[in-house]
Formats: structure tokens, sequence, C-alpha cells
């Protein structure tokens, strides 16, 4: 394999190198943030257009594992590992959707909603879980003592998480705050086997816990600390640009919360640029929910300052999140990409997921966040009618019942639900409902 | 174009052929049930392998409309439409899941779960649903005065309807029974814009008024009945035995309810057969919840017998069908494949879903009803521990959360929890958490 990856820590100075199956999460000489790097010149052995026809041939097919969208491209994930330690459930190949009707209701005249949701798990989620655990089933076959995976965490990673574990055979372990979460919450860790353990404290309290528990290698910390999921990750990029023939779009919107995700579709960007498969980089839109908004203060001082912030409730609950953990990573890729943070209200992010779903989709409200944000950039002109756009949608609408049900029952706090759209009570009469259709489809 | 198909009546002693443009039903002459028939010749002049290229070529590309699953063969399912009045959502594709933890379990050592619920929708129906409404765009195109597509239903159909209806921009209306659905089975087609009806009657007096305003050809008919939506789930049968490198496994396991889709996957291994893409047929099995098994009552008398039941209630909603529309289509497809029914218990179904999400999975109750079944059968050795079986598993487990909620904390009827899997509750303590995952995980 003339392939190699290995750890290395965000701060360009340190010369700190690891092995990815080092079980390790900061830079043991300074403490920073470790990034995944790969031997750049060795993957330029091989022409831009020669690992496209290579992703090509392998895309969606039978072949395991590189059926899946994201071994689909291993030589840029994780070269070393051995295909028998791959946990995959195909991730990856979800549709890169033309939203015609809502790009013309907002003038957008070329806009494309990659499907992320539409998953093993029902979130992006996925794409770097399959690395994580994979990393993991490689450390155990070396002879590494992991007991389990561990993370803290509300929603779609405990779900990522306890799935691939199960699908691998591994105990995992999800830590969340008693009492502040729900049984539908819970109910994918629970039935992938998780030891959910609800502890008598807030979120900030489970991350506080599970960090002193990876201090034991034996606990796998799975939590985006971890630098392997961006590497799965960053294949949602690849696969944007693949999907579309090998274009790159004018723009690509991401619901934004702990950062890991817009790091990880940057990177993908630039190493596509790099290999010589595009030409141009598209400009990056970090999406916030006004309610944990730290990135979007940021931006509007150039980026000069940043801190974190208290997060507020927000139906976005995936990117509720006052203190970025990949904030380091994120803040110099959306420099580099000219890029934008814009932020979304309440009001402003329900409003636009039930505009999509009146044309067929069916948005997760990090997805409303995403598309409030368009919506607002096309309003200013900062984003051109005939330019081509990719909005990231994060999570399928099917894990959030309750905000689609609030909306059309107009029961949403801070939301003025002016496309509810509620059941009409008829008599059991064909009459009347021919008189209420005729009344409504002309 | 060389290719044809049209409508004719199932009885083939009936003449009657109509276009797939007519509005139309069930056979005039008869009122039998109609399906739709393919110049078989004219297919034949292409080589079973030329056809498997073809496939090949198109599977999951960005080709419009042929990267969809279904719109790939579109040869095989509505060979005259248009491409430009395809209403696609790239359907298909699903992951043909290897469930060996599942299966090891079990005794069925090469099992495989198709999974049909990683759909925009969220369950098979789009597979019909994207070929009933593209039908109903050319209809419009060639000068039909269709103001709206209307439904009875309760659950995936509705769902199906709605979003492809709403993405095409023509009107959906869905009718249901007031008091007896809850809100999160509406929410889909209230979120894309569906007249949603509730009518003073039960679901029969739902089906009553639906097929009076079908009688009006302005309001097209998408129930079961219609036989454009088989067409597209035909493809089901093609697509997983193009993901195993076009080999035929020896069982395909189908949840069955209504029967169409038993019959589409069995019309889809004929078609391959005949055209010389496959050189056997599989054994099918027909699976049903117990609380509404007219089939396997049928099956238990060598199908000499058959009459509609009472559906009690089941979990397996999409399924609690006591007079199965597609009856008369399904039961000589079974007797051709050689067919089993088996049936499984509120119990059975729960305990075979709670089972396989254990290894990963995250299994729909018609899913866990088609698990159950193959449990069954291997116990009783009718399927043996080698041979090659696929499990269709029809919806996405996240559509049924009251289901796995339920399961979890032992509130389902008639169903002992053994798998349930709750919540620790902890102080929110390293030690505390420590002492309990070592317990877990060993």
């Amino acid at each position: 394999m003339p392939y190699s990856s290995w750890f290395q820590c965000i701060d360009p100075e340190c010369p700190e190198r690891m092995a990815l199956t080092e079980i390790v999460y900061t830079c043991p000489s300074c403490d920073d943030l470790l990034m995944v790097a790969h031997d750049v010149d060795a993957l330029k052995n091989r022409s831009g257009a020669a690992w496209m026809r290579l992703f090509d041939d392998r895309y969606m097919t039978t072949q395991f594992p590189y059926g899946s969208g994201v071994w689909g491209k291993k030589e840029w994930v994780y070269p070393q590992i051995d295909d028998a330690n791959i946990v995959s459930t195909y991730e990856g190949g979800s549709n890169l959707f033309q939203a015609i009707r809502f790009g013309e209701m907002i003038g957008v005249e070329d806009l494309w909603i990659k499907q992320s949701g539409n998953s093993h798990t029902g979130s992006f989620k996925d794409l770097g879980m399959t690395v994580l655990v994979s990393a993991v089933q490689q450390m155990i076959h070396e002879g590494a003592d992991i007991r389990a995976v561990i993370c803290a965490s509300t929603g779609d990673t405990s779900a990522a998480v306890a799935a691939y574990c199960a699908t691998a055979g591994i105990p995992s372990v999800v830590l969340l705050p008693k009492d502040k979460v729900t049984t539908s919450q819970l109910v994918q860790p629970l039935a992938n086997n998780a030891l959910t353990l609800a502890l008598d404290t807030d979120f900030d309290g489970c991350m506080e816990v599970v960090k002193l528990l990876s201090e034991d290698k034996r606990f796998y910390l799975a939590n985006s600390i971890n630098p392997l999921r961006i590497e799965g990750q960053k294949t949602i990029s690849i696969e944007i640009v693949q999907q579309d023939d090998w274009q790159t779009p004018d723009w690509v919107i991401v619901p934004s919360g702990n950062l890991g995700n817009i790091t990880a579709i940057g990177l993908g960007f630039q190493m596509m640029h790099e290999l010589g498969l595009i030409n141009k980089l598209p400009r990056l839109v970090a999406a916030q929910a006004a309610a944990a908004a730290p990135l979007y203060d940021s931006y509007k001082t150039g980026f000069k300052e940043y801190s974190p912030v208290h997060a507020h409730g927000t139906q976005a609950t995936a990117i509720q999140i006052g203190n970025p953990v990949s904030a380091p990573r994120a803040i110099p890729i959306l420099q580099e990409f000219d890029g934008v943070v814009e932020q979304a209200t309440e009001d402003e992010l329900s409003q636009a997921a039930a505009l999509a779903d009146s044309t067929g989709l069916f948005a997760c409200p990090q997805t409303g966040v995403a598309l409030a944000a368009l919506m607002k950039l096309a309003e200013r002109s900062v984003i051109s009618p005939e330019e081509r756009v990719v909005v990231i949608s994060t999570a399928n609408g099917l894990k959030f019942p309750d905000f689609k049900t609030g909306y059309h029952s107009e029961t949403l706090p801070e939301v003025t639900a002016k496309l509810a759209n509620k059941p009409v009570e008829l008599p059991g009469d064909y009459h009347a409902v021919a008189e209420a259709i005729t009344k409504h489809a002309g």
C-alpha cells in the first residue's frame, strides 16, 4: 500500500505524529486538537483524472467495501486499514435532489439538496462513524484492549455509535443528562443495545465524565473531538462533485453547530483541489441557529474575535451548541473558502422547512436553518439567481416528528406557522368530500 | 421506441387492452383487476446479458432519470413515458445489508436485508409512486384534466402520494378516518401540502368515498388497485439480483398485507427469468401478521379456499388488512414460486425486530413480521442454514417510534419484551459510571 495517513497536531509548528491506531484525542505535546494528515505526494502519483475514474468505477457497486460512499474513497480516508476490519452499512450515495420548485419559489434556479439524512441511522453521522468504528476494529485486531466505545450525546451521534457498534459486536455506552432527553431521542441507542446511562447532571457534566472515562484506554471516545469522524464526513464534498459529473458548485450551505461537518466538507474540497480533480473552490456558508450562534458573532468581527456563548433552546437541537469543539478547525477553513456565516431564528428556520416540504421535501430543523440562510443570502443578492447552490440536509425529517406536528398544529414557540396545513373534518359523505376537493384543487 | 406496455385484464380470457394513460382501474368488460403487460417479444430482441449490462451501466449514475433504481429499468416499467414527465426522487439503490450477526444468531448464514425503507419518504411505496405520479404527469401533458391525485390511506401510501405530488406540483388529497389516526401518521401528508380530509367514518367508509370520487376522471386514484405502482415495485427483485452480481437468492421473504408487493416481486423475477437474466426462481415467503392473515389461512388449505377476515389490531399497521386487494394477483404468483405463507404474533414480530436491532438494524414492525417468519421457517428447517435468504424491509424504523419505545419500556400489548433495554440512572459521577461500564462491558 503506497498511501498512508496519521494523526498530527493542528498547530503546524508542532511536530507530533501518531498512528491512527493510537488511542489519542488531543496532541500529547500541546493539547491542541488533532487532525488526520495524508501523504499527499503519494496520492499525487495518481492524476486527478485517474482518481475520478477510480471513484466512478467503485461508486455504488456491490464490491465490499468500495460500494460505500466513504470506502469508495478509502485511499483518501484511511488507506492502511484492512478491509476485513471495515464496519460499513453502505454509507453515502444519498440523493443530490434537484429542488426545482423550491428553487423557483426563492429565486435560486440551480438549487440542489444533498439528502445525507437518507442513511442507515438517519443522519450524516454515519459517514464519520463507519471510519471511527472500523478504526476500533482495526485496533482490537491489532491487540488493543478496548472494552467499549463511549460518547456523550442526546441525538444523532449516539444513534450512529450504537448502530455501528451493534453491527460490529462491540459494546457501546451512551451518556446523557437524566430528565433532559425524551424517550424518542433514546430509542435508537436503546434498540441498538447501547448501555444508556442517564446521569444526574447536565450535558456539560456528561461531557466531563466521558472525558475522564476516555483517559482509560479501554473506553474509546467517539465524540466530535475525535478527528477520525471528519475523514468520513469529508467524502460528502467529493460525492457532491462526483454526482454533478465532477463540477464544483458555487456555494455549499452547511447547518453548523459543533463545526466538524463544515471542517470536513472544506477539507474534502481542498484535497480535490490539491490533487487536481477540481479547478476551483466553492464558497461555504455556515448556517447557525440564532439561539446558538457563536460563529456568526465571530464572523461579524471578521473572525477577529471568537468566544463561546450560552446556547438557548432551538428546534434545531443537533446544532444547539454554544462552545463548538471544532471552532479552531473550522475558522481557518471558512477564511480560505471566502466563507459566510448566517443565522436563522426559530421562525425563519421553521418557515423555510415548511416551504421546502410543500415542494416534496421533509426537512429536519437543521436543514431548515440552512434553507433559511439560503433564502436570506438570496434576498440580499449575496447568492445570485443563476449560481449553483448545494444545501447539506444533515438528518432525516422522520427523526423530528414533534417539530413537524408542532408547526402544523401551530404550537411551536416563537413561530407564526404561515404554512400550517391541518386536517379538514368532514362527514363520511361523497358530496361533502367532492365539494372540498373541487374547492381546493380547482 | 421499440418497446411498449399496456393495461390488460388479469383474466387471460378477457381481450381488453388499454393505454397506460387511460384513466381506468378495473377491467371495463368484467370488472376484474388490471395488470400492466409488456411486449415481451420486443424486449427479447435484447439478450439477457445485454439487459444486465444496460442496467449496470445506469445503476446509481447521475443521468436523469436512469440513475433511479426504478427508471434505470424504464423499458421494463413504462417504456413509452417521456423522460420530461418523470417525477423521481432517485428511488431504489437501497442497501442490501448483509446481516452477519443476526444470521449467526438464528442459524441462517447467508442472510441479506433489503433496506427499502431507506428512501425519500421512508418506505418502499416510493418505488411504485414514482411510476404512478409520472404517469399522471404524462396524462396531464397529453391533455387530461386531472385536478388531484387521491387516496385513502393512514400511512406510507399517503406519505408517498403527497411527496411525489408536491415534487411535481400536482394537488393531492388524502382521506382517512377521523379520530383513528395519530398526528404523527398525518405529518408527512400535511407537511407535503396534501389536502387531508378526516372523515366521520371508518377506513372502509373512506375507501368507499374514494372509489366514488375516482369515477370522476379529474380525481386520479392512487390506491393499491392501481396497477401502475406494481410496475415500479417490480424493480425491487431486479435490484436484489443485480446487487448480488446477478445471482438469484434461494428465498425472498416479504411482509404481506394488501399483497401488491409480493405480486410485484414475483413479476420481477418472472420477467428476469423469461428474458434470460436468471436461470432459476427463488421461493417466496409471504409473511403476515397473525392479526390479519387471510392469505395464511388460504395457504393452509393449499389455496383451495380463500376468504377475507376481520383484521385485528397489530403493531404492523401497514399490513393490518383483512381483505387484500391484490389477493387475485398474488395467489397465482405464490403457486408458481412454490411459495410459503407464514404468520407472526405480536410477541414474535416484536422479539424478532428487537433481536435484529441488537445487531445494528432498526426494523419496522412489518420487517419484524418477515424476520419472525424467517426464524420460524429456519427453526422448522424449511429454510436450510446455507441457503441465501433476502428479507424485504419495507419501511424505515424511524416511522414507528411508538413501537420501539413501547417495546423497550415493556408496554406493548401481548408482548413479553425479553430484550428490553432501559436507561440506567446514575449520579453524575465518574466512579459510578466507570463501575457500570466495567460491569457491562467486562
